[in-house]
């Protein structure tokens, strides 16, 4: 199946966590008209396992921790399968808006002239949060969420935790195996080194796990098998209860303090 | 249908962002399933539709700015129907780890024993995001997203947006008509008056416009009908480049600076 006419059209499309139930109904169904896919490395086995062997995929990732093509050859390719007039799905783990470099694909498809939509997809710290039951934002301890990365690739690291509150739940994707180094800097940007993490690798899949510990006991964890996320912050425990309490009793403490001076 | 064994289970999942294609397989096919489906009002019309009129549907939601139920109540009604055996679904827009309220009604359904399981959704941000075309982490300007919300309801606003840097791009939630108190605010903490917005209505959505601005310019946008969705940074224009030019000239003018200091 393939069209003659003018240029066909891309879509950047989120493959959601793993779980191919995760989904959306509408990145299904581009899947199952799809002309080219070119996918990476962190979109699940069983996702890739719904595309027709009729598809023409291109494999854009890394293989041991080797890039296959370089940025500009993806976007070339892109460009070059679209102007084929071929329907082409770049798919990528998660969400394409974040920590997915659709920035510099829409450009190039902007600059070509080719028509895009983006489908979303269920974003990696959704997706662990909902398998380790976790509430990002329980506006009990948390108000907010902060979705960053900890990479010591070949760009500069940008992160500025001074920006960190203890109300602030914060996602970092890819984190590695450095849980020490990332607990040590939360540690001195002001975090309480008793402040719970939990690490959810291969999130919503079959070998999913999760464990749960905290700031200074961090970096004697298990180190789990990437794609894994850390998400720290009071919310995350195996039910936010006690720190409900903790911040219950704090406030009551203060609340006495202020009580018995002489105003 | 109703079944008459032991508890029932109830299964908290996320409507997405408006369009029904944006469900999850997983919801589909749940809301195809269920028995009793509790819902708020930021769950779109058109998801709505989808849901059978033999499914028992409680509206936990408001009606003209105010509540039909308390959290305790919605609570009481999750174990309630579960414990009637029934197969009970909390429908809430965009993903209900994200101020969803989740938290509390998981304590409760594990309080009373009773199984559920979280279906993630695609959060507004990303949503918003994909609708306007906005790479929310662009590696060339941004490195992170922060996911907050401004409001002046019933609790104290937690927020600590000292937290704001110019490389983090801010999506937030129920901005309501305060534009430009938000952007005053943002300025306060250092951002630029020239930092790029979107505001995005009905992202999704046949109805969904986008209008786009920056910090100084806010308070002068047109208001947009909610559900809607700021999101603030290098990133939130129409095509980064212009940013990424201006970041690149920047750095050429520190370089130059320190080539010309006599070390």
């Amino acid at each position: 199946m393939s069209s003659t006419s003018a240029n066909g059209k891309v879509y950047l499309v989120g493959a959601g966590p793993g779980d191919p139930e995760l989904l959306t109904l509408k990145a299904a169904k581009l899947l199952a008209r799809a002309e080219v896919v070119l996918h990476d490395s962190l979109v699940s086995r069983e996702v890739m396992a719904l595309i027709s062997s009729d598809v023409l995929l291109v494999d854009v990732g890394k293989r041991a921790g080797k890039k296959l093509l370089t940025q500009d050859e993806i976007n070339s390719l892109l460009v070059s399968y679209a102007e084929q007039g071929k329907l082409v799905i770049r798919l990528k783990g998660g969400d394409p808006l974040l920590f997915g470099r659709a920035g510099e694909e829409m450009e190039a498809l902007r600059r070509a002239g080719i028509p895009f939509e983006i489908v979303p997809g269920i974003t990696a710290a959704v997706g662990a949060a909902a398998a380790a039951k976790i509430s990002l934002t329980d506006r009990r301890v948390a108000s907010q969420a902060l979705f960053t990365t900890f990479s010591r690739g070949e760009t500069d690291n940008w992160l500025n935790w001074a920006a960190v509150t203890p109300e602030t739940t914060i996602a970092i994707y890819m984190p590695g195996t450095h849980y020490g180094e990332v607990a040590a800097r939360l540690i001195e940007n002001g975090l309480a080194a008793d402040t719970p993490c939990a690490i959810i690798s291969h999130a919503t899949r079959a070998e999913q796990q999760v464990r749960w510990s905290n700031l200074a006991a961090l970096s004697d964890s298990d180190q789990l098998p990437a794609p894994s996320l850390l998400l720290v912050g009071r919310v995350a425990t195996q039910g936010a209860e006690q720190w409900r309490e903790r911040v219950r009793t704090e406030l009551f403490a203060v609340e006495t303090e202020f009580r018995d001076l002489p105003i």
